[in-house]
């Protein structure tokens, strides 16, 4: 077999073999393939497409090229959840201990964000104390003690998707389905847990911008989870405008603890509720395991609310960052948690309805006030961030406040500040709310 | 400008500006951008194509990025040759003389042959003491002194082209009008000829196997051609079968000698004659310089016929073969050039007429035999080759001479013949004679 050969088929828009594609992920991975070889057929993938066969051996292939988490030997449900990444996305942090606090086993390894987006990783780092470095065993019995574990990847996981993302990233390949969703699930069926769910956001601060991409995304990623014998449920959720009203690193793990509290922004809870019940029926605990079954989903929507009602939510989360030793002191107090020296509010100019928002320039914003890495190696400030006090569609007056800046750079506040405002439009005519669910696959 | 951006470009069907273009070809040929991102930027062409703009600004490009043969100082029409490679294509060896002898100049760089297609130079080779390697300075003594030059390249003449043409040699991106087009171009542009005769094969032993993409290819290279100010004709000749009766070294040189002393072969001969009166034409010394005006190509017809007869045409032949060190006795006793040990005839075991070949396997037999290379490195075997005795449509019978088969290596001789005698079939019922002329673009 010739790499020559492989190239060449997919550039005429034929279908690979699972044969083919393994031959390509292994010889990349092990260096007998060169990157310009594989910066041929990465393009004519971009191009031409992968099937959902294809995009399946893909994503196989990549799983089986390094190590793999295995929990067969704790009991019961384990469940993974992904998002694709958006603004002010701290919902791991809130359904976590509301599915953990109902029996189910949240086994998550988590990364760090870098531009826009923010890494649940770092939202975490953000606790005094708290540790997201655990050995596989601390991993593992940390689970089967309290039921939910979130730690950063330490385990070599799908070597051979972590090479192909560096090469797409520099050879304008990254926005192609297949690739995106084989990356995704390559690392998820090699993380232990035998349900996944999957967060597709949706819009301006949204990987995806559109609904129809999304959807594709989203059932090609369900598809592969299915064909590979996960349980595998999709919601895509609306990512038009930052999510909850605060993005920043303490700031949302502050508005996590909020949610938990039941004094949760409606739009955030209203997705932690859907995403929790999709785990629960996931989980198999309330019967049969059909996320597609709809009074099932509302009975979980309901031990949702009960669980978040009853305090054993927030009981959870508590005992999830003492475990990871945490100071929980925080959730009782949030002026524990450190705050930053600067703050500066940012009013309207215009009287109106909040009708656009640049959702990723609200994270480019929230990164400039120190919030975010531009690279790999940048520090993060977990002080800094924005609380927004507009949803879009809100009614908003000329010098009424729309966000709160902090940070402890003087040098970007200005800037900041201008930029915040720009991102979002103000029409005079009324304009209808979206909700936050935009569609479910299963 | 960021090679980031061009790749994402071309990805998205977009047109590429003259300077980013002329970005990619300079980083790449100073080694500042990579081989991947080339690689996928190649890709990305070979897909989503090139326009005639594009392919343009990509051949000035190549061009720009070596030295150029400056010949500005050589009073009269200078013309360059290009054959985009065929099985048993000696017509450099005729039109060149023919041409010269009436006054054209003929300043021709050459390649030497690798794969099933063999090199003017490999020829010329064949003949005892004869030099391909000249001085710029010889070459363009030769070209002022007798009119006719051909040469090894020595400049370094579009090196962007020679390190684009090695990337897509390993990544399946050779196969693309718009980068074959440059490719021949960019080195067409900077020979110092002002007018290009382009002898496009079409068929089973050439590289574009259709005639609408032979068509495509004429007519893009054509375009640049004028785009660059030269004077540009491109006939699309059948290579369905090897051209003229001989494919090999020595034996290519001596058919040439045939048809310069008025005995040719009738195909080989019509398509040197139209070349011939292409180059004519073009050279404006019959008037305007129009090679699409019928009744000067008629003219120049006859004196190409002319030329032959008067024994002119063999006569510049001996004068070019001497000045480039040649020992020409073997023009009036072809026994002078070395000959094979082994002969071989293959006769034909059905009864019918000739009716397809595969003329690319018919230049693999003769490399096996010894006259072409497989790598660069191989040597050739200059008096190694075929005799074809019959052409397609020729009605032949049972036992029939088809073929000689001359080599210095037994080992190979019998799968030689089997595959030479494969490569033909027969037909019980009669086949239109094609004629070797597809079509002419101007």
């Amino acid at each position: 077999m010739r790499m020559y050969d492989i190239i060449d088929k997919k550039k005429n828009k034929e279908k690979l073999t699972k044969e083919e594609i393994e031959f390509f992920v292994k010889g990349y991975t092990d260096g007998s393939i060169p990157d310009y070889q594989a910066a041929a057929l990465l393009m004519a993938i971009c191009i031409n497409g992968m099937d959902k066969e294809e995009t399946v051996q893909l994503t196989l292939a990549m799983a089986d090229s390094g190590e793999r988490l295995d929990l067969s030997d704790i009991p019961g449900a384990k469940l993974d959840k992904h998002s694709t990444g958006g603004i002010g996305d701290k919902t791991t942090l809130i359904v976590g201990p509301i599915t953990a606090a109902l029996g189910v086993k949240i086994a998550k390894m988590s990364g760090r964000g870098l531009g826009a987006t923010g890494g649940t990783i770092d939202k975490l780092d953000s606790i005094p104390g708290f540790s997201s470095d655990l050995s596989d065993e601390a991993f593992k019995r940390q689970l089967l003690d309290i039921g939910m574990v979130d730690a950063a990847q330490t385990l070599n996981l799908a070597p051979a998707d972590k090479k192909l993302y560096q090469l797409r990233d520099v050879t304008a390949t990254v926005d192609c389905i297949p690739l995106i969703a084989s990356s995704i699930m390559s690392k998820k069926l090699v993380s232990g847990a035998d349900s996944i769910i999957l967060d597709v956001k949706c819009g301006s601060g949204a990987f995806m911008k559109n609904y129809e991409e999304a959807v594709l995304l989203a059932e090609t990623m369900v598809d592969i989870g299915k064909m590979a014998g996960r349980r595998t449920l999709a919601v895509i959720s609306d990512m038009n405008e930052p999510l909850g009203k605060t993005v920043g690193n303490s700031l949302e793990v502050l508005e996590a603890v909020e949610v938990l509290k039941g004094s949760g922004e409606e739009r955030l809870l209203t997705l932690c509720r859907e995403l929790s019940a999709g785990m629960l029926v996931m989980s198999g605990m309330l019967g049969e395991a059909d996320p597609g079954n709809e009074a099932l989903l509302d009975k979980a929507r309901s031990l949702v609310d009960e669980t978040i009602v009853s305090g054993k939510a927030l009981n959870k989360f508590r005992e999830f960052v003492r475990a990871q030793g945490g100071d929980d002191s925080f959730i009782d107090d949030r002026n524990i948690l450190s705050k930053a020296v600067l703050k500066r509010d940012v009013v309207c100019d215009k009287e109106g309805y909040l009708s656009n928002c640049d959702a990723e320039e609200v994270g480019n914003v929230s990164c400039l006030l120190g919030a975010g890495r531009l690279t790999k190696e940048d520090s993060i400030d977990s002080s800094a961030g924005i609380i927004i006090h507009k949803k879009l569609g809100d009614r908003i007056k000329t010098g009424e406040l729309l966000a709160t800046l902090y940070t402890n750079n003087e040098d970007v506040i200005e800037t900041a500040a201008e930029r915040l405002a720009a991102a979002y439009c103000v029409s005079s005519s009324p304009i209808d709310k979206k909700s936050v669910i935009m569609g479910v696959v299963s």
